[in-house]
Parts: C-alpha cells; sequence; structure tokens
C-alpha cells in the first residue's frame, strides 16, 4: 500500500504543479503565452504521463472523484478511498506550496492572485454563474469517468488508456476552463485554493460536491447503459 | 441494441458538447483564447475518447454519414441505419440543449449567436460561397471514411484506429472550419441549429446532402481502388 | 500495382490538400487563426492519419524524397520508383486544383498568393538565403529519412511508425516554415507551385534537388551509422 | 557501442536543431507564431522521434542527467557515462552550429541574441531568481527521471515509452521556459550557450548542476518509493 499512495501523492503533485503551474507561469506570457490550449494539453499531459509512470501501480487516478466513480462501478475497493484521498489532497497541496516558491522567485512578484483556482459568479473566469458552473462540473465529470470506465474495460486496446484519459482531461479543459477553470477534480481544487487570493476557500465546496456527483453519476451510466452484462 | 445506441447517443452528445462547446466557450475567449487550432483539437478529441471508451460497443460512429458509409462498405448492417441515425442525433440535440444551458449562466448573455452552427455563403466564417461549401465538406467526408475504412481494415496495426480517426477529424476542421465552420457530421450540424440564431436551419439540407454524399463516394473510393479483393 | 499507386496518390493528395489547404484558408484567419503551429500539426496528421489508413498497403511515402531514401537504403525497389513519383505528383497536383476552387469560392477572392507554395530569398517567409533554404531542406530532409527507417526497422515497436513519422513531420514544419515554408517534399511544392503567383515555379528546382540530397544523405547516414549488420 | 554512440549524437543533435530551432526561428515569427507552446510541442517531439527511431540502439538518452539518472537506477551502466555525455555534447553542439549557419543566412541577420540559451535573474524570460531556478530544474528533471524509469519498467505499456517520455518534456517546458527558458538537460544548454549572446555561458554552471541533482533525486525517489523490491 506504501508504493501505491506514494504513486498518488506523486502523480497528483504533478497534476497539480504542471496543470496550475502552466497556468501560473505561462498562460498569459507576453506575446508568445501558451493561452487555455496551452494549459490545457498540460492538465491533460500530466496525467497522461504519470498514468503510463506509475498507473501500474496505484490505478493512476490522482483525483478523489475519479477514486469514488471506480468504487461505484466495482473497479476499485471502497476501504481505500480514506487513504487514496489523503494521499491525493496530500500531493495537491505540496504540489502547490512549491509553485508558491517558484512563483515568489519572480523579480516584480506581487502576491499570487487567483493561482489557477476555481471558481463560479464573479470568481469564475468567464462570469458564469453558480448553477452553470455546477451543470460543467457535474457533466464533465461523469464523461470523464465514462471515458475511463470504457478505456480500462476488459476488451479495451491495451496500452491506450493513459492516452485516451489523459487527451480526455485536456479536452475537458478546452471546452470548461472559462466556465470554473475547470476542476472535475478536489484535491486539484483544493491544493491551490489553500494559496489563492479571493474566494476560492469559500467556493471549494461546489469543487468537490460536483465532481464528486459528476463522477457518482457517470459510473452508474456506465454500469446502466454500457456494462456488460 | 441498447447498449449500442446508448453508445452512439453519448458518445455524439460527447462530440457536440466538446466540440460546439469549446468553440462556443474558449474559442474566443479574451488574450489567451482557444482559436481555431483549439477547437480543431476538441473535435478530435472527442472522438479519440469515446472510441477507446465505447468503439467496442457500438462500433463508435457519431456521425449519420460514416455509419452510411460503413454501410455502403459492408462494415455495418443497412438495417440499423435509421436506429443509429435516431441516437445520434438525439445525443447532438441533448449535447446543445446542456451547451445552451451552461451558455445562458454567463452573466452578459445576450443570445447564443450562432452557437458553432454550420453555413456557407453569409453564414461561412470566412465568407465562401455554396460551391465551396459543398466541395469542401464532399472532399473531407470522402477522406474521412477512406482513413476510417483503412484504418480499421483488417491487417491495420490494432488499437490505433482511435487515434488516427480522431486526428483525422482534427486535421479535417484545421483546414475547413473558415469555409463551413466543418460539418462532416449531419448530427452536429442539426443539434446546434436548432438553437442558433441566423439562417443555420434554413441551410441545414447543405450539411445532410454534402456530407452523406461524401461519405458514400469515400466508401466507393475505398471499394473500388483500395480494399483487398 | 494499382492498389499501390492509387493508395500513394490519394495519401499525397491528402498531404497537400491538408497541409498546405490549412495553411492558406486557417493559419491567418483573423483573430482565431491557426497560425504555424496548427499548419505544422495539420502537415504531420495528413501523413499520421493517412499512413495508419494505407500505409500496409503503398508503404505510405506520399513524398518522392522519402521513396528514394527507402531505395537507397535497400527498403523499396528503384525500378518502382518512377510509378511511385509519378502518383505522388499527380495526387499533389490534383490537391492543389481542388484547393484551387475552394479558394476561389471566397467573396473577396483576389488572387491566390503565394498558396503556401516554397520558396528562399525574397520568397522565403523569413527572408533566409539560398543557402540557409538549402541547408535546412537538405538536414531536415536527412533527419527526416533517418525517423522513418528507424521507425520501420525491424524491431521497431510496431504500430508506432506512423505516429512517429507524421509529429516528425509536424515538428520539422515548427523549425523550418519560416525558412523556406518547409519543403521536405518535391511533389507538394510540385503541387501548388503550378498555381502559385510569384518565383514559386522558377525556384521550384531548389525542392526536388535538396530534399532528394537529404534523403539520399539520411539514408548513408542510417546504413553507415545505425543499421543491424 | 559505435552505434549507441552515433544514436546519442544524433537524438542529441535532433533534440537541440529541433527544439531550440523552433525557439529561435519560429516562436516569435510575426502574427502566425508558434509561440511558448509550439516550441513545448516541438522539445517533446525531438525525443518523441528519436525515441521511437533509434531508442532502441542506444536507449534514447539524448541527455547527460537522463544517462546519470539512469545509471544511479541500475539501468544503465556507469561506466558508459563518459562516453554518452561526450556523444551528446557533441550533438548539441554541432546542431547549435548548424542552426547558427541557419540564422545568419536571415536577410536582416543583426546576431543571435539569446539562441534559446538557459538563464535566472536577468537571463530568465519571466525574471525569475536563482533560487526559483534552481527548484524549477531540480523538481522537472526529478519528476521527468520518474516519468522515464516508470514509462520504461518491466511491465509497463510496450511501446508507448517514447510517447510518454516525449510529450512528458513537452509538459516540463509548457510549466518552465518562462522560469529558465527550461533546460532540465546539460547538453542542451552548453550547445546554445557557446554560440549565445549574453550571459549564458556565466550561468552555465546551473544547467549541469541543477538537472544532475535533479536526476539523481528523481531516480532515488523511484527507487526507494516505486520500484519493485
Amino acid at each position: 500500500m506504501r508504493k501505491r499512495l506514494s504513486a498518488e501523492l506523486i502523480g497528483t503533485f504533478w497534476l497539480v504543479l504542471g496543470g496550475c503551474g502552466s497556468a501560473v507561469l505561462a498562460a498569459g506570457f507576453p506575446d508568445v503565452g501558451i493561452g487555455l490550449l496551452g494549459v490545457s494539453l498540460a492538465f491533460g499531459l500530466t496525467v497522461l504521463t504519470m498514468a503510463y509512470a506509475v498507473g501500474g501501480i496505484s490505478g493512476g487516478h490522482f483525483n478523489p472523484a475519479v477514486s469514488l466513480g471506480l468504487a461505484i462501478a466495482g473497479r476499485f475497493e471502497m476501504k481505500h478511498l480514506p487513504a487514496y484521498w489523503a494521499a491525493q489532497v496530500a500531493g495537491a497541496v505540496l504540489a502547490a506550496l512549491v509553485l508558491y516558491v517558484i512563483v515568489s522567485g519572480k523579480g516584480d512578484f506581487a502576491g499570487v492572485g487567483g493561482f489557477a483556482s476555481n471558481g463560479y459568479g464573479a470568481a469564475s473566469p468567464g462570469g458564469f454563474s453558480l448553477t452553470a458552473a455546477l451543470v460543467t462540473e457535474v457533466v464533465m465529470t461523469a464523461i470523464f469517468l465514462i471515458i475511463i470506465l470504457g478505456a480500462t474495460a476488459r476488451g479495451a486496446a491495451a496500452g491506450f488508456a493513459p492516452l485516451a484519459i489523459g487527451l480526455g482531461l485536456t479536452l475537458i479543459h478546452l471546452v470548461s476552463i472559462p466556465v470554473t477553470n475547470t476542476s472535475v477534480n478536489p484535491a486539484r481544487s483544493t491544493g491551490v485554493a489553500l494559496f489563492a487570493d479571493g474566494p476560492a476557500l469559500a467556493q471549494l465546496w461546489l469543487f468537490w460536491l460536483a465532481p464528486l456527483a459528476g463522477a457518482a453519476i457517470g459510473a452508474m451510466i456506465w454500469q446502466a447503459l454500457l456494462a456488460d452484462d
């Protein structure tokens, strides 16, 4: 179990450092910044790379919502959920800390600002309402679980799951960064909310509630409509 | 058959929500928008991810023109065409509805505008004529079918078809968004046309006619010139 | 042989329509254009998709320089070179014709301009000299052949060659579009030069000479330093 | 051994020509430049393509820090380290020379400027401190080694390692170009530092020290927490 929790901690560390790090450091770089497209790619590649690297050890969840959805679908033991969640949140917080150290070394540093945190209402990048944020996070996480459950099902093409799942996360970001800055992952939201200026911590409840609900819904859709009997 | 139609409905839902959603929500986001490149990537990744997830269940068409072309090439039973088309259109309409709910939650919402619909003439993003639109949609869909038929042929590299087909759809968008906003998929065109302002519904006939004709041509080219005897 | 030549013609058709088409139609689209990054991706994806679709039929060259290099390395019969070259050039010319039809359907059409043709000196996108263009095309094509010969060597990972080769072509474009608009493929250069305004036809000799020389050099480096004995 | 060193030399040549070449030639091209996203993709694709092409010959390190980390993890013989390092640096210097020849052929050439070299403080693209640069390079290289060791471990999905490792390098660049222009590779830093204007040579010590330390740390984390017993 130590190996599995190490893998989840390191993988989620990389998800937050790579994904949120690209957003904070490179998205708006003058003239040649990577924009939302680059950030979307970065988030997806964190999962793609770590799923190939340590997916065989822990299953490669890196996300409390994914662990829950897999448990509901019978692919993961429910009793391991607390330990996985703890490792994932620890990795995310550690990554946010490292990112804080790097960002504070910028010559003209004057606070981290939003720090790639998630939000709705005035804290939504595009000014979307709580309802729009809720619908977006639930639907995106539900589809994410269907992709994960399908790409790792018995009979799925061997070896391609990390590619499908990682690029699936890229796609989710391509659509939903303007709405909520894209969570679909409560650990990712928690890590940066602890350091962010603004209402991130006060709005964090939504980014636990909606991804977990979405993951449960996605797992149930899979079981009801798509799973082998 | 319920499983197969569920897979087609969910896959086409994701194609429209992910592809058209990225276009409506993120393409023109100020300063850091994903642009036509991000939208092209998003459309391709919808197919890549869902083909890995549920392609083994339904074949992973997510597109009435693809179903027709596969039927003509003898890879799909013609009698299932009506059910597949219905599931695909239903998924597309449902996705457009969800997207409408999200978009209408934007603080400064004032109508959906084009809503990523397809068009020609004044409704073409780059102002291309009906003839240019027709040629583009026919040729692009024909090549799309050749890619699909080749990548899924007996003897093709196992497991790589969703990658080739998904990235093929990305490539088609990289070329043709300026001409027609890229359809090659009548279900995708129908879903958003129902909600769009402007002439999308009046021009919808072309985005059934041209992709279906193109798919038929592509399937016939494959059978005549490239298929095993 | 008819099947093989059909595959080469269709594949090279797609390379020029997809690659040059994205450059002409979408690269400079106002505000949301795909830029040189999108064009680079498009060229690579033409080869990736067609190599998965018809690579098993013809070998998936789609490029006279590749055919020459493979012949020098003993992977392709030299006697088939003329037929392959003819099919490749025919596909490229046909694609340029289709692209011309589409482009001329633009409302404000006033000539095709450079039409994504290759050039040096004043016709180089970044104003690079003949020498810089020559060095670039020779080196890029040489490395391209090393990638191709390595990724298709006995013992290479099965199924991944189209991915490596296609993305290799993307990479070559990411570097060298500013220098020559990137050829590394005499058929691609010929197809659009026939329609382009400016000196493309007068400079076409370089985009046969340099890619062919580079391919020969790459094949010889492979044979001398890297091939199994 | 001649074959192995040739592969390392050619692979590192391509890493520097492709990665730094895209940065110097195409990143800031007016209006349609590839930006930091395109440069990140280019660096990753150099490794992806060469790992598929010659990874089977030499292991596909192309980076002194990777060779060191693999040696510490027991995957590479320590005694070959000097020869590998020499081949890698030679390839990098050769690539910088070729790039210099190309760049100096630009019509308005007036010196190479930073020449895609790495730096901290005033030489950091975003003005990041020595400490931030050190932390970034150490952490990024450590994670890079974990990805490499995981993706090539016994039991990892066969054939996917070059994809995971190459895209891992893309991801590292997406995050860290603003901080140090991204090294994680002392050979890459050395090659261009020899030609660059500014303090690149005086700061080169950091881009040997930090990647080597990071690689050692990554290898030790792998061995301690993730490796099979």
